[in-house]
């Protein structure tokens, strides 16, 4: 791959045999893509919010709401519909336990091609069901995503299939792109777009089309914390890799950028940043209660970022891209409890007492009085370090605010109960 | 009020002095009533959907995406706006917990003007502080709904405030029925409307907008089990009021419907059809897996009675209206619990095992063994009726659907473990 111009030039893999082997991703190529699209993936809507900075003019561009429940869609139906007839035949493969997987699946049927999605075998039973509900031939592998990837590959050599990378692949960013050509029409004088990174293809592609079309719109990726690997491979000039990724953003959970993404941030990106696991779930329960609408960790980090002003954008028209809404329901309430004790709307205490008739009620009267909703009483008598004639009380309680939580712990103490 | 050819006539309370006694209902009302929430209210989205019944053309109108979470704010915006600014100047009160209360504070605040909002004290705290949000002052009244009302009523005539019907209005009909108009637009070939009844003004605006615009299409009201009031009042043949309403959807929750929307839905509404709480527990799962939106009980009982294909719905072009998404995340966990159990997606098993070392380890053996995550174990050895030498084990885990959850129930007996 070189840079020349404006246009990047890659080496293509293979889109027609009459093609030249050297590709310029081009807003040609994204027009291109956008076209091919049609009927296939959504135009995403962009929401106003009033809720996520007071200081700036936020919008959300909600590709949540996107077919498969993410972007994905798009650069795995744009590769897919380069393949020649002869590859496509044949049938696509991937290794992803999460939107790519399903991104693919849905390319594939919509070709009407086979497609094999190699994951390992801890995978949540809803990704599996969803991805196998697309047509998709689901092969549950014994291991971690290395080894899922391994069969993949494997398979891959054995029967033919043309392998579809997440992220690192020209077909891919030239779809995602099209996301920031939508910004750009949904709001032609955005002045500061945030956009998720993991392995790096969406910030890629939409990056790219946003500097074509308005060059003084600037472009921040986000990271979680606990998996920046752009960040630092920008920062030290060169793609490293981490050792360890810990965050609840699976989505962006990537070890390590691709060649192909690593560049074009290098040259397109404006900056980027990280936050927190409980900026991440406060993110995840603004966009729950105020928006009406789900988004998985990684889809929530833009947010986050504009929350907490981890980027200027006092003043400035920003948009937010929500790259997906894939979340367990079944963690979903672990997540929201976060958010809610960060922000003092629900107090635990651990409350000793006497173990001795009316003490719990006149505990649940002093709770009542500070105004706090009680949600759950748990009672327990058999806790270590703790005197016989005494036991524990844990009270889960919904309160307004932190001051409030604050004032109804105050108001305990001075009433004399040891909290613990 | 009386009905004369395609236009009813109502008796106006007092839209400006100079106007006449007799308002007429029109599409040129409904215009208006589109012009004035321009900029105020958003165009919702109106999505296709490939989840909800296989055997229909499913389109999901999403005015939980609405600004306030629900369609409320289009009709307290309109009547709003049809005040004269003499009586504007005064203010406005209303009586709700809900959705109606956020309409009205956010719809005043765009005018400019005071509001005051009573609510009983057992409203949520979410509730409570999104309404002052918008700047209404929020009067706390101890005792229910009814004593909430009474007060309102007394404020009123104290101050001399305008009193917003929650949907007994003309211009608060005229103002809901603007979501007609917008899914004519979106789709005017839509054969089927469903729309979730709870006093009625959402249906009676959209019904009259629909069946101005496309005749041939058919609307259909859905009300939940526990609250039938329209349908009943309906099939009665005039307006009665249930003693007690029960369930979930506390949206609609209404004992009684209004003059107005009584007549308009005998007029309009092609037929009344009731749902279950657990039919609408799946619908706002499926809601939040596949859309990735939040539904209230109220805004997914359309979508669970197209799920449910409780009205004819076979190939045909349908528009389930989702009239709003304000449900409160601290019980919306169990909900979904309810959704998944019934979908055979959590399975709970008490299992009584002999209280000695190793039983345990067995069990989830034998559990893991079938496919089934496990969630959550409870050990408890202080059950009654039971011998002192075994315990009971309670385990939540996760099954794919109801034929593995009935596989593990059945894997379990023939290993002679005794289920309660």
């Amino acid at each position: 791959m070189y840079i020349q111009g404006g246009q990047i030039k890659i080496n293509v893999r293979e889109k027609e045999k009459e093609r030249c082997e050297l590709l310029m991703l081009s807003m040609e190529m994204l027009q291109d893509a956008k076209k091919v699209l049609e009927g296939i993936a959504r135009q995403t809507p962009l929401f106003h919010s009033t809720y996520i900075n007071p200081d700036a003019d936020v919008y959300i561009k909600c590709e949540n709401m996107q077919v498969t429940g993410s972007f994905k869609l798009r650069g795995a139906y744009f590769k897919t519909s380069s393949l020649s007839e002869e590859d496509a035949q044949k049938g696509v493969i991937a290794c992803s336990a999460g939107n790519h997987a399903q991104g693919v699946a849905l390319a594939a049927q919509k070709r009407g091609i086979p497609a094999v999605i190699c994951m390992p075998e801890s995978a949540p039973l809803a990704k599996v069901e969803a991805t196998k509900s697309y047509g998709a031939e689901v092969v549950l592998v014994q291991g971690v995503y290395d080894d899922a990837a391994a069969k993949a590959i494997e398979l891959q050599k054995e029967k033919g299939y043309t392998f579809l990378h997440p992220f690192d692949d020209e077909y891919v960013i030239a779809g995602q792109g099209t996301v920031g050509m939508e910004i750009m029409e949904q709001l032609e004088d955005a002045e500061v777009v945030l956009v998720p990174i993991g392995g790096g293809g969406l910030i890629s592609g939409v990056a790219y089309a946003i500097k074509q079309m308005n060059p003084k719109c600037k472009v921040y990726g986000v990271q979680a914390e606990g998996a920046p690997s752009m960040k630092n491979s920008i920062e030290e000039g060169k793609i490293g890799k981490l050792s360890d990724v810990s965050t609840m953003a699976d989505g962006i959970a990537v070890k390590q950028p691709g060649d192909l993404t690593f560049e074009m941030c290098q040259k397109y990106v404006d900056g980027i940043v990280t936050v927190s696991e409980v900026e991440i779930a406060q993110a995840i329960l603004l966009l729950m209660e105020k928006h009406k609408m789900v988004a998985e960790g990684a889809g929530a980090v833009s947010v986050a970022a504009a929350m907490q002003n981890k980027v200027d954008l006092k003043g400035k028209k920003t948009v937010c891209v929500i790259s997906g809404g894939n979340v367990d329901v079944n963690i979903l309430d672990r997540i929201l409890d976060k958010a809610l004790q960060a922000q003092g709307r629900l107090t635990k205490l651990s409350v000793v007492l006497m173990d001795k008739p009316g003490e719990l009620t006149q505990l649940l009267h002093a709770i009542a009085e500070t105004g706090a909703n009680i949600f759950s009483v748990n009672h327990d008598r058999m806790v270590k370090d703790i005197a016989v004639s005494k036991c524990i009380v844990d009270i889960l309680a919904e309160t307004r605010n932190k001051a409030h939580s604050e004032e109804l712990i105050q108001s305990l103490k001075k009433d004399g109960y040891i909290l613990q």
